[in-house]
């Protein structure tokens, strides 16, 4: 027999029991950003080329999926439309196409896959589910503060309630390279090197800094003794000393005020001085969420106020952030296997129409209700058709039943029977339920 | 300033009420279907190639979106592999892929987009949903009986109460072609203008078929008269001279006396001999749904025992069902446009930190609450937005209620007015809701 045809290279088939943990996880994200009164916005799976385009750098856009032109134009080889590659391009299309429809600011949440062709590899996939929220048309920093509470509710939504948010921003790593003196070109290698400080030893990143970066050694032991210190004290005082810095700083504090304010423990907001994110895009308040027991940062966001503008839309303040949900669904599957069974399993003895209608009475209140389609005519074969489906109850309505006009309801678990009347089988299993 | 961008040709970017509009209906489908026993099943937005070439025929298989090969590959102009063309491929691949993994019958539903490069036009898209439910390896008439079932009560589930189920099988549709003595060859087309009974006038029927079908005008006449009977008697007369007919009639017959029994009125399941649907994978009974106040048939069904194989999968008996989601829910759009706004609107004149405070509490509560997070300090403004945010109540924070410790909880229908405690204002604003 030749090889069955699989999912493509880096999809998956997610099966019943997966899809179901998917969908409550999406629903709890999305319950959580309505009650903020951010809408939900979904945009097509794909994009005409030229907004996708030259909008993720050289390296990403070779991981872009383009779709051939149609037709006559088939032959061309060419591609006029691209699928979704993340939600922010797609959002800063809408602005631009739906602006003046949409709410000012506009506040949205988007939780749908998206597609890259990065090499396959364990937990890393080609089709995987983004989940991003943004605020778009405001420069108040409540708006920042309110994008921190959401993504902090929503990973409580998910089971993630140990997490903490590290904050930066990018005008105190501006103000860094500023107060050290460090040379602009070698600014952003210097930073990156620095945010390896949550992963190697101070010894190792001033090596890297003094080697590699151009710093001096006394530069770099500095830097890296004030920003690997015990307390933010030291580093404060030196950003305190220039503009940006003290712009900086008072930035990161507001948004750690007015989070903590709104119930956010102070311990899971803490300014991180080495933490950096992509430096290309963000303007303001930056963070970076882990969490015990979650390899990575589990989510991340900032403001950025001319993204849109970049990205195709008009230049409209925006910040925002993600929830990484396929990495967080990913290091939970080991706790979740549970599976859905049918509430009931009905065998079939013959009394087909009688028992088509006792299905749907019990579907009727609100029970999971299935009939066996199978051919075998051996009670056994389908008690064992029962017991795949984790059925609960199984209904048995032999010849017997049929001329008394009854049915046996057996519970499959303690193998417990009894015999009722058919008519009031419905009420019988329904108070089976109710009192389990 | 350069035209904005749009979304692709046939696409749609889905706003808030449309998303959540769409989302309720998917729910309540879901729903239905599970208490049928049905299993979700998610496929990969594309599939290999391979598995998708060959099995629409050749006009479909224009429609088809084909990625381009990516890398090195990219300039060979070349595709490796094609967006979902409907649900029934992904399915067929899905049996040969994990077989031994899925229960026997497997019964799933998928309710998701497909993709096909048709000319858009009015109420047609290149990206829309489709909504499938399907039971592989069963060759029992209860497995149809449920599948007509889950659509009369996924229908019912969308608001489609009046809905008739017209039946018919492949094999009386065979019998009807041998009793009239009709050639196989013009047989298919033959069929298909009948179908067209339903639309146009029985006289008209007769002269395609005797002009353009070949048939004489006294096949012509009998073959329509019967079939355009008030009653089927005539017409099942006629079919019962043959094997095939009578087996085709017991097949239709127990469908509606299994789908009766099970609660279908009647009059909403009916045998109607001129119903063709394709013939070119249908095996068994086969239905489609029409409901007053929508346009065409809104959903269909029918067995197909060897598509499976036919599509690449192994070689078990089918059958199934689907739902014309997309068509019922553009009939439907002009009755729902209900907008969600917010329940709490909360203005800023200063105080930004206790005013978080309240949006968080409010939000435990269950309320939508959003804070302004325009730049705007006058009321008037605030208000306005409060008001294009659709809000039911909006809290005022001013110098004066900051010294008092209080808010001013404002109705924005009635304009009512009263000031609380701050601390109070939450318990306020949850009895305000719960008492309306």
């Amino acid at each position: 027999m030749a090889q069955a045809a699989q999912a493509p290279s880096g999809t998956r088939d997610l099966l019943a029991d997966e899809v179901r943990r998917r969908k409550a996880a999406f629903d709890a994200l999305s319950q959580i950003f309505e009650s903020f009164g951010f809408d939900p916005l979904e945009t097509p799976a794909f994009e005409n080329l030229d907004v996708i385009t030259g909008k993720y750098g050289e390296e990403a856009s070779k991981l872009i999926f383009k779709i051939l032109k149609r037709g006559v134009h088939e032959a061309s080889g060419q591609a006029d439309l691209a699928l979704r590659y993340d939600h922010t391009v797609p959002l800063a299309r809408v602005i631009g196409t739906h602006g003046a429809k949409l709410p000012t600011p506009y506040k949205r949440y988007a939780i749908g896959p998206v597609w890259r062709a990065d090499r396959p590899q364990e937990g890393r996939f080609r089709e995987f589910v983004q989940c991003d929220i943004d605020t778009v048309g405001s420069l108040s920093p409540l708006a920042d503060a309110e994008i921190v509470l959401a993504l902090a509710q929503g990973l409580g939504a998910l089971g993630v309630h140990d997490c903490t948010f590290m904050v930066n921003s990018r005008k105190a790593l501006y103000a860094l390279l500023e107060v050290y003196d460090i040379d602009a070109a070698v600014g952003p290698s210097v930073l990156a090197t620095l945010d390896k400080l949550d992963k190697v030893s101070p010894d190792h990143v001033i090596k890297e800094l003094s080697a590699d970066r151009g710093l001096t050694p006394d530069v770099a032991e500095a830097l890296v003794g004030d920003i690997a210190a015990d307390t933010t004290d030291r580093i404060r005082e030196r950003l305190g000393t220039t503009e940006q810095g003290r712009a900086g700083l008072a930035e990161v504090d507001r948004l750690i005020e007015l989070a903590t304010n709104a119930g956010l423990a102070k311990e899971r907001i803490i300014y991180t001085a080495r933490m950096v994110r992509g430096l290309d895009y963000y303007t303001g308040a930056i963070y970076e969420v882990t969490a015990a027991g979650y390899p990575g940062s589990i989510a991340a966001g900032g403001r950025y106020d001319h993204l849109v503008a970049a990205l195709g839309g008009p230049d409209v303040p925006a910040c925002g952030g993600s929830i990484g949900i396929e990495r967080i669904l990913a290091a939970q599957h080991s706790e979740n296997t549970e599976q859905r069974g049918l509430d009931v399993a009905l065998t079939v003895l013959g009394g087909e129409n009688r028992l088509m209608r006792l299905a749907a009475d019990l579907r009727e209140e609100g029970l999971r209700a299935g009939i066996y389609l199978g051919s075998s005519t051996k009670l056994s074969r389908q008690l064992k058709w029962a017991n795949d489906q984790n059925a609960r109850i199984a209904v048995l309505y032999g010849s017997d039943e049929q001329a008394a006009g009854e049915v046996t309801v057996r519970d499959m678990q303690s193998g417990d029977q009894a015999r009722v009347s058919i008519d009031g089988a419905t009420r019988h299993i329904r108070d089976m339920f109710a009192s389990s």
